[in-house]
């Protein structure tokens, strides 16, 4: 009896607000919601909207739609982010493989993330890269956290359309970048070269991240084909890698 | 009675939380935290940390050091965020005027914000503007926060050390950018040259960014001597207001 007790209160712990499993991942945002209404590959389980925001979109069939006021919504999403007037459940797309997207990646650029965890910047990051037309982002599948609501929204709709891939190993991904043609950049403030200087001519380009702070982990660096750094004043030790990796797409965009 | 109990509930509320005048800013985190202690412009009044996280540091003379745990820490910060063991009650910094920055700006670029209001993006617009030693970030005091702790924070010290002018007339700062040499640039998607055509050989530039969405105001764009938008493809409408002044404020340090 008492076991079945805490069993009944574990679980509904992580069905409000855990980091388990059990937890249905909400959406919220005009641009994100309506991205993930647009994406065939995403299923949206619930739409929770006000009746003005709800009439002004098409819903699609299979999505259950419950009206809700402003102030119910702003209760189902964290602290007080501006939610818009809509809120989603939805189920996390399939799993893609790194192989599929270097074969249709056409020397588009590959953004590698190696332990950055930010949400707001990994969210950042998806829209660059959707703005710069990568082919991709990569991360190690335990040093990255699941979508959530916080990275749609600041990926403005870009999570519904960059792919995502998550690999088990990020060494031995960078690996398979190699040997499909790409030169491996690790951006670095301790690297000697600048990021015009390493940038290749005309080879596809895979730029790779470290987390804020701790950087790269050395394995990481070591299977980059070059270090380069940004060309920043003594002054300030990096910039926030959302902003670096906005950078890199840019100088790689326009090389 | 009961207006006086409603009076004092009101402004009860406001010191704990609200926007009014009677709160005192807070800065939070190692960066933001070290680099106001070590400002002799910032007043600093009191410091809340933990043992551990006070051991680690000189604390100035006339300031007041509070020793509290990390969990009363935690309720002194907004959210969840990271407190990193220190937090501090400070004063604004003194107001700063145009004509002294560009009297010693030496040519060194100018970052303008129209309306930009989210405190992470303005935050982390300090910092790559501090990384790529601009002479000053401009904002109308109508139309930005005031100094903050979630700014502080993603500035990551650059608050401290990059001056912040906070004018009442946004169009005449930019006449006076002109007077004092500077070439005005208003990023916006709707320009036909991009950002590298667009960028003078030599002269000093000030770079103008508009809100998210709403862009620049009709008559600060006036007040540019070109527009230019960076190369991004279609699929996306924009790029977050931060990534986007990074890439200028490279863009020009790299021209």
């Amino acid at each position: 009896m008492k076991r079945d007790k805490w069993q009944g209160r574990k679980r509904g712990k992580k069905t409000l607000g855990g980091k388990g499993g059990l937890k249905v991942p909400r959406f919220w945002g005009k641009h994100a919601v309506y991205a993930a209404l647009d994406n065939p590959e995403r299923t949206v389980r619930k739409l929770y909207g006000t009746h003005a925001a709800v009439s002004e979109i098409v819903i699609p069939e299979g999505v259950e739609v419950h009206y809700a006021e402003a102030a119910d919504l702003a209760r189902m999403v964290p602290g007080d982010v501006p939610h818009q007037g809509l809120v989603i459940e939805i189920e996390p797309l399939p799993d893609l493989f790194l192989a599929d997207i270097l074969e249709n990646a056409d020397g588009r650029p590959l953004v590698v993330l190696d332990q950055v965890t930010d949400p707001q910047n990994i969210g950042a990051i998806f829209r660059s890269a959707a703005a710069f037309d990568a082919a991709a982002i990569v991360t190690q599948d335990r040093h990255a956290p699941p979508e959530n609501g916080t990275i749609a929204k600041a990926a403005s709709g870009a999570l519904e359309t960059m792919p995502w891939v998550r690999v088990v190993n990020l060494s031995r991904a960078l690996e398979e970048m190699a040997e499909a043609g790409y030169w491996r950049i690790g951006l670095t403030g301790h690297a000697d070269d600048t990021l015009a200087q390493a940038l290749p001519e005309n080879s596809p380009v895979a730029i790779v991240m470290g987390a804020e702070g701790e950087g790269m982990r050395q394995n990481v660096e070591g299977h980059c084909d070059q270090l380069a750094r940004l060309p920043i004043s003594e002054n300030m030790e990096s910039l926030n890698v959302s902003n670096a990796t906005a950078i890199a797409l840019y100088a790689i965009a326009t090389r």
